[in-house]
């Protein structure tokens, strides 16, 4: 925390609340979360309560949810009523969605019929849906509207919009016509039309389009803004750009945890419940332990070799793991590449030309160097570091393969890529490794 | 790609040059740059010189790198330097980067004294620090101004700023005093002073501080542009939001390459050569299979257990997988909260002690089901099954605590946790498991 916070706690905490007053209104309403995050229940409210209303709302945007819960439970109705009137409407649906079952009573409560209408439509979009992500505080302008009747427009209604920076041209039925910047608006002659300015091959997105997807849009144009409409095109809302930063990192999420084979979760490591993690992470370890029993029932197979040449056991870890290893690599450079729109489904052929080349090189190189370990430190005799060698050569071959093949076959069944990751590819190029291994061997030491 | 472009194509194929000028300007330059990369290098050419200037310098900035190369060898001095008149400066950085020497040299002949002193300054901040991403567009105002004249000032100066909407307010040392957004500006009364409505407890940051820090900082404050300031808390330039959706992308595909044992590459997978593509996974491929000898070394060791009881041996990948799999699920999640700022070092004992009892109950359910189903299905004698799920209940909790350990020693140490990952994971867990597989069997079984 910052020095002059712990400053104001320390006044806090002798109770000079004069002083806390008029200091804690300069600093900035993420600080003050912060603040009000580090204190005792009652002293929260009591700051809380301080602060002038307007900052009180966006103190409020930024506390975790479970100080967004007591200081609910805590103020009275009149506050509570202002609260709702100022929340951006997507904040206060991203709320609704948080708060148990009291409090969103609490809060609907004090809504009008008009209000509790609209909310019920957002509550109703699919989670992660352009439409759960948007918000209806925005700023429409008409085509006809002059740059100084926009501007004044603006400066009128523009106070409690999510954002003033783009604004959106709509006809008599809220169709989108195009969208116009504040900044060409105030840097251009304020006696043209909006029509004159305003652009028309704009990027937008639709209601059920899905995060990822919105995501994407903004990556692609860089915006600040996008607008959502419905399938009429018809302006529906609009999505900022800093709710699409938390989709960006709330993707990845998904993403790393799906790859490391768990059920993914959006909320916190700490905040987790021992039972839930255990939950999201027991079903893939099952599925895998079970198909690592194929693998088990390969060295079954062929116990007359490894009873033979009991030494080859030993390379069975190595040519697994390097196995697995090589294959992961390929699979998380595919998977993240279809993420970011590298690659398409038509580039499976140079994907698979390009992992090949790579895989004989890392391949050879990787026999080779064992072989060498082998044959000169561990003094292995030279058949068997043949057979070892060979397998290893093949084994990453396959692997890289395998592991570039499987994330497009997920993508083009609709499936995520991303559950084709080092766990899934690692069981499967097990056990053909150690067909490989065995088959070689037989035929090298005549078993 | 859309149909309008695909139109503008055919028009294209078909010479109708004075047709595609008179549609293409109406195009958003995504667009536009879209469908300058689907042409060939003599048409693309053509295409580019027929737009109007301002929305050429935009349509270049879209274009990848190939192309950009390709335009700034076909265009005359007098276009470079337009181009390089009117590039936002942190672009002109990029393209610089990027190119090879002899465009750079072209580049630089049409920069003056001034420019080029600026350029190297530029050019000399490390890569992937706050310096090297920003920009010197910006507008800055004096906190005396009123609000009429702060605004006369960007409409005056704003026209080739890359954001107007927040403006930094400087003394006439440079020195940062605070900003306000055109919001404020636009919303307020036009005779108070800027100083009246700036916001003064605001996030900044170091000219020499990480990327992965700024973008931090970003989503915290919900930020569209952040200032950068030198040790003197000079201004010095700002970040824009678009650039730090880049820089999330960059970062999380650096996490998920180390992740699966990589050297990181920021260049696209289908662009990367074969050659780089070995490389960078090579050196990590050699040093775990290396470490996996240990655990062969550990199965020569017991080699009298497994020839007294050979099916041991089939339930060898089994244990390795699940360990391995176990164990990266909870770097997985450990690795990732990191990076997200949710886990900080000093919460090392609230994380061991929260995968102790998830590995407890995710190990007993494992073990467990794999009794049943190794002592009914596959009829394999109880005390070799018993010594199996003994090892499979400690080999999960090794490799959860371990797997959640290492990341965090790894941030201490002030290494990336992101190395502390699966693959490492495995070759460590491999070799314990194995050792507490051979001295269960050996007890149980009385070898």
């Amino acid at each position: 925390m910052k020095e002059e916070l712990i400053e104001i706690l320390e006044l806090i905490k002798n109770k000079k609340f004069t002083e806390v007053r008029g200091k804690i209104i300069n600093f900035n309403s993420v600080h003050i979360a912060e603040l009000i995050e580090n204190l005792e229940l009652a002293e929260a409210i009591l700051v809380f309560r301080m602060l002038p209303k307007d900052l009180a709302v966006d103190v409020f945007n930024y506390l975790n949810n479970d100080f967004q819960e007591k200081i609910i439970s805590s103020i009275n109705d009149k506050e509570i009523k202002y609260m709702i009137e100022q929340l951006y409407f997507d904040d206060m649906i991203d709320l609704l969605e948080e708060m148990p079952a009291n409090i969103v009573k609490k809060i609907l409560k004090h809504s009008n019929v008009e209000q509790r209408k609209l909310i019920n439509q957002f509550l109703n979009y699919p989670e992660y849906s352009a439409g759960s992500l948007m918000t209806i505080e925005y700023v429409d302008l008409k085509k006809n509207m002059t740059i100084k009747e926009a501007l004044e427009h603006i400066k009128e209604y523009g106070v409690n919009k999510q954002t003033i920076y783009t604004c959106y041209v709509i006809d008599e039925k809220r169709k989108l016509e195009g969208i116009v910047s504040l900044r060409k608006l105030i840097l251009s002659d304020y006696n043209l039309k909006v029509e004159e300015i305003m652009k028309k091959d704009i990027a937008y997105v639709n209601t059920y389009q899905d995060q990822e997807e919105v995501a994407a849009v903004f990556k692609k144009y860089d915006l600040i803004a996008v607008p959502v409409v419905d399938k009429e095109r018809r302006l529906t809302g609009i999505i900022t750009v800093d709710d699409i930063v938390d989709v960006i990192d709330q993707e990845n999420t998904e993403d790393f945890q799906k790859m490391a084979a768990m059920a993914p979760s959006e909320e916190k490591y700490l905040d987790t419940g021992v039972w839930t993690l255990a939950k999201n992470r027991l079903m893939w370890l099952v599925i895998l332990m079970i198909s690592a029993t194929f693998t088990g029932n390969i060295i079954k197979r062929f116990e007359d070799v490894l009873q033979s040449v009991v030494i080859l056991t030993a390379f069975i870890p190595m040519l697994m793991d390097t196995g697995g290893n090589a294959g992961s690599q390929s699979a998380t450079l595919v998977i993240r590449s279809i993420a970011l729109g590298e690659i398409k489904g038509k580039d499976v052929f140079k994907v698979i030309w390009k992992e090949l080349r790579v895989s004989v090189i890392v391949g050879f190189s990787l026999a080779f160097l064992n072989y060498l370990r082998i044959r000169l430190v561990e003094k292995v005799p030279y058949n068997v570091s043949l057979a070892v060698c060979i397998t290893l050569f093949f084994t990453v071959v396959l692997a890289k393969i395998v592991g570039a093949i499987l994330p497009m076959i997920a993508k083009k069944l609709k499936l995520d890529p991303a559950i084709m990751a080092s766990p899934l590819i690692t069981t499967v190029v097990d056990a053909t490794s150690l067909i490989i291994y065995f088959s070689v061997a037989r035929v090298l030491l005549n078993i």
